[in-house]
C-alpha cells in the first residue's frame, strides 16, 4: 500500500486525479455562507460507475474521507471538503442513458445537469418537474442528494417523488442497484429512498431512473399585490382549503420587490407588502379565475391576469429574478466583494406562512438586519434571506443569530428546517433538535451499518457520534 | 425475571394478554395461501403506544419474536406467526386523532380501518386516494407496512406517497417520531420511508401522519372488449404514450369475465379474451373521449362509455367482484372447502402487460392449473390469479411451480416480483433473486442496525443472515 494518493493514481487511468492547490481551493465549497470547508487531499474526476468504486476502494482501505460532488451549487455547505478528503466529482458522469416515452422513465449519470434532462425530456412530449433555483446549473446527483425541491412542489413534490431506482456505490466499493424501472414495485426495504436526500453520507450516486410525467399544457398566471403580509398568508390558505391545486404559488415581501425593482425596474409596487405569483397548468382557465377569485377576496389592491403563456413566463422570470436582484442589493449595500447572503429554508404548515415572515420581520429588525422572505407559499416553504457583510464578523454574528432565532421560530411554528435544500453542516444542530435524540440514535446506527468507517462525507447531516 | 408471559401480564393492564389455544389459532395466519405459521405464545391488543412498547420491552428482555398484525388480510404471510411469538394487534388503536382540512393531513392510529379514514375525509371534502382491494377491512397500518397500492394507483400511486410521518416503537422500546406534518420538508434520512413496506420487520408503527388531497370531481368510466389480449395491451400503450392520465386502469382476462359472469350475471362478453375498464376523475369529458379513441383504435370489439357517475361506479363494482368471484370459481371446481386461491402480484413495465398475460397463460397451459389475470394494467401491475385444490398435495404442487414460473417471467420481462402486496414470506427468495446478493446485504445491514437482536418479525421480508 503506498500513499493515499499513489495509490489512487495506479487505481484510476490517467488525468482523473488532481492535487493543484488551485484547484483544490477551486473545489472545496458549495454556495453556503456560514459554513466551514477543510482542505482537500485531492479532486478526483471519474468517468464510469467502475472508477468511482476504484477511488471509494483506495478511500476505504486508506480511511479517507470521501466527498462527493456534483456541481456545488447547494446552500447547506453538503459538498463541503472535509480535511485529507478526495472531493469525488461527478460531473464528469454526464450522460442520459436513456429516454424512454412509452414507460415514461429516463435513466441519467449524477452529472447530467437538470436543465439538459428537462430540454430532452421535453422534445419527447414528457417533463421532468423538478425545477430547483439552481436548475440551470445543478446536477440531477445533487437534486437526489439533497432531495431538491422548487416552484413545481405545491403540485408535483420534491425530487425524491421521481427518483426510481438507483446505482451507488458502497462504503467497501461494491455497487448496489436498488429500486425499480417499472411504475410500481414495493420489493424490500426503500434503500432508494434511504440514499435520496442523504448528502452522499450513505454511498455515491453513479445512475439515476426518473419518472416523467406528460408535459403540462402551457402555465397561466396571475399577480396579485397586499398592502398587509396577512392578507397575503389568507389568500394562500384561502386557495388550498378550496382545493385548488396551482402549478406554483410563490410569495415575494417588500424587500424582495424592491431588490428586483432595483436591479430591473419593471413597475412592481414597492410601496406592497408581498406578491403572490400563482400559475396553473391545467390548460383549462377555470382553476386560475378561482384562484384569482380567492386572491381578490383576500383583499389584494392590485390584480394581474398574463393575457398567455408569454406573459405567464415573464412574470415567472421576474420571480426568478428574486436570488440575483438580492445578490445585487448585498453587494451595494457592502461594495468590494463584501456583501453576503445566507439563504435559509424552513417549511412550516401553509397555515403558519403569514406567521413566519412576520416573526422573521421581528427577528430582524431586533437585530438591525436585513432580512427578506421569498418562497414556496403554497406549500409553507419559505426562504428567509439574510444580507450580511462578510468582511465584518459583528455582521456575521448578527447574520448568525438571525438564522437561528428563525430556526427556533419555524420549528415552534410546527415546522422543519429545510423544506428543500437539505441540511448539509449549516443545520446540522437544528437537526439533531428537530428529531430529538432517538430520531439521532437511528440515524447514527444506519450511517453506521452503510459506512461503519464514517468515510462518506463525514460530518454532514449528523455530528459523528 | 419471570417467563415472558408472566412479564407481559406484569407489563400490561388486564385483559390485554390472550393465551386461549382458539385466540392463538385464529390469530396465526393472514389470507396467503402457500404460506407456514408457527405457533406463537400471546396475542397481545394493547390500546396505546407506551403498551405496545411495554410489550416489545418485554419480548426485547427474552428475545421472543413479535409480530405486527392489523386486519390480517395480507396475501404473503407477512403477518403470519412465528413460533413462540407475541402477535402485537394493533386492531385496537383505532382512532382517528386528527383531520387537518386546511394543511390537508390526517393522523390515525394504525388500527383505523381503510374505509373508515376514508369516509371521515370525504366528510371534508378531501381524499385519501389509496385503495386496495381490501378497503373495506384493511388498516392504515398494514396498508403503510406493505405499501399497499390499488386500482387509484395509475393516477395517485401507493400508500407511500400519502404517508408523510410516523411513530414507531423500536426494537429496545423506544419511541421515534419520524417525518413531518409539513407538506415539504427533507431534513435527514427518510425513516419515515424506511418504516413504509417494511412488513413489521424494523418496528411497530403506532401513529401514522398522512396526506389528503382534494375530492377529485365524480368519475366518469368506460369499459373496451378485445378479441385478443395484445390489442388490450395496445390499447393501454397508446394511453399512456398519448399522455392521458386515468384514474383507473384495470384489465380482466377471459376466466375472470366468465368467473363474474358466472357469479353475477350482467351480460359480460364471456367470449372476449380481455376487458379495460378506464375511469377518469377531472370533471372534464373530453379526456375520457380521447381515452375511448385509444381504446377503439386498439380494435376493441365493444366499447361502452358510461353515461354518468352512478353507472360509472357500477363498472367499477363489476371490478370488485373479481376476487369473490374467483373464489367462488375455486370453491365450485374443489368442493368441500378444498378450493383456493394464490393471488400474486407482479409489476412489470406497461408495454410488457400483453406479454406478461400471454406467458402465464403458456405456463397454466402447460401445468393444467387454471390461472387467471386481473389488475393494474395502468401501471403494469397484475395479479394472476392461481385456482389450487388445498386437499391435493400434487395440486398445491403445480400451484407452487406455476407460481415461481410467473415470479420469473415477470422478472425476465424487467419487473419485479411484488407491486403492491410486498414479500412477507411468500415471496422472500424472490426479493432475494430480484435485488441480488449486494442489496441482501444492505437489507441485513439495516435490519441489524434497527433490529440487532431480530425480534421483529423474523424470516419475513428477508432470510435471517
Amino acid at each position: 500500500m503506498g500513499s493515499p494518493i499513489d495509490d489512487l493514481l495506479a487505481a484510476l487511468p490517467a488525468g482523473r486525479v488532481l492535487t493543484d492547490p488551485d484547484v483544490l481551493t477551486a473545489h472545496a465549497r458549495d454556495e453556503a455562507d456560514l459554513c466551514d470547508a477543510g482542505t482537500p487531499l485531492a479532486v478526483v474526476r471519474p468517468r464510469s460507475t467502475a472508477e468511482v468504486a476504484a477511488a471509494v476502494r483506495v478511500a476505504a482501505a486508506h480511511r479517507v474521507p470521501v466527498v462527493p460532488q456534483g456541481a456545488r451549487t447547494g446552500l447547506t455547505g453538503a459538498a463541503n471538503a472535509v480535511d485529507g478528503a478526495f472531493l469525488v466529482s461527478l460531473a464528469g458522469l454526464n450522460r442520459i442513458l436513456e429516454i424512454d416515452p412509452g414507460e415514461r422513465i429516463a435513466v441519467v449519470q449524477p452529472g447530467v445537469v437538470n436543465a439538459e434532462l428537462r430540454r430532452a425530456v421535453a422534445k419527447e412530449g414528457l417533463a421532468y418537474p423538478p425545477d430547483p433555483g439552481s436548475w440551470e446549473s445543478s446536477t440531477i446527483g445533487g437534486n437526489v442528494s439533497t432531495d431538491a425541491g422548487g416552484m413545481c412542489c405545491v403540485k408535483y413534490g420534491v425530487t425524491g417523488e421521481y427518483v426510481l431506482g438507483l446505482e451507488v456505490v458502497l462504503a467497501d466499493g461494491e455497487i448496489l442497484r436498488c429500486g425499480r424501472r417499472t411504475v410500481k414495485g414495493v420489493a424490500g426495504y426503500d434503500l432508494t429512498g434511504l440514499f435520496v436526500g442523504a448528502e452522499g453520507t450513505l454511498g455515491i450516486i453513479t445512475e439515476i431512473t426518473v419518472r416523467l410525467r406528460p408535459a403540462p399544457a402551457e402555465a397561466r398566471a396571475l399577480v396579485a399585490v397586499y398592502p398587509a403580509m396577512t392578507a397575503a398568508g389568507q389568500a394562500v390558505s384561502a386557495i388550498v382549503a378550496a382545493g385548488h391545486v396551482p402549478s406554483m404559488l410563490e410569495l415575494l415581501d417588500r424587500t424582495h420587490l424592491r431588490a428586483i425593482e432595483a436591479y430591473r425596474p419593471m413597475g412592481l409596487d414597492t410601496g406592497a407588502a408581498a406578491m403572490l405569483l400563482a400559475a396553473t397548468d391545467t390548460g383549462d382557465g377555470t382553476d386560475l379565475a378561482a384562484i384569482a377569485e380567492c386572491c381578490r377576496a383576500a383583499g389584494a389592491s392590485e390584480l394581474y391576469v398574463a393575457g398567455d403563456a408569454a406573459e405567464a413566463e415573464a412574470l415567472t422570470a421576474a420571480r426568478r429574478l428574486a436570488h440575483p436582484a438580492m445578490e445585487h442589493l448585498a453587494a451595494q449595500a457592502f461594495p468590494g466583494g463584501r456583501g453576503g447572503l445566507v439563504v435559509d429554508d424552513v417549511a412550516v404548515p401553509r397555515s403558519r406562512v403569514a406567521d413566519l415572515v412576520a416573526g422573521v420581520e421581528e427577528i430582524a429588525a431586533r437585530h438591525g438586519v436585513l432580512v427578506g422572505v421569498v418562497g414556496h407559499a403554497g406549500d409553507g416553504n419559505l426562504h428567509p434571506v439574510i444580507v450580511v457583510d462578510r468582511a465584518d464578523e459583528s455582521s456575521m454574528d448578527s447574520g448568525r443569530q438571525v438564522f437561528d432565532e428563525i430556526m427556533r421560530l419555524g420549528l415552534a411554528l410546527g415546522g422543519t428546517c429545510t423544506g428543500e435544500h437539505g441540511v448539509g453542516l449549516l443545520k446540522r444542530d437544528w437537526l439533531a433538535r428537530e428529531i430529538g435524540p432517538v430520531g439521532t440514535k437511528v440515524h447514527r446506527a444506519l450511517k453506521r451499518a452503510l459506512d461503519p468507517d464514517g468515510i462518506f462525507n463525514p460530518g454532514k447531516v449528523i455530528a459523528p457520534g
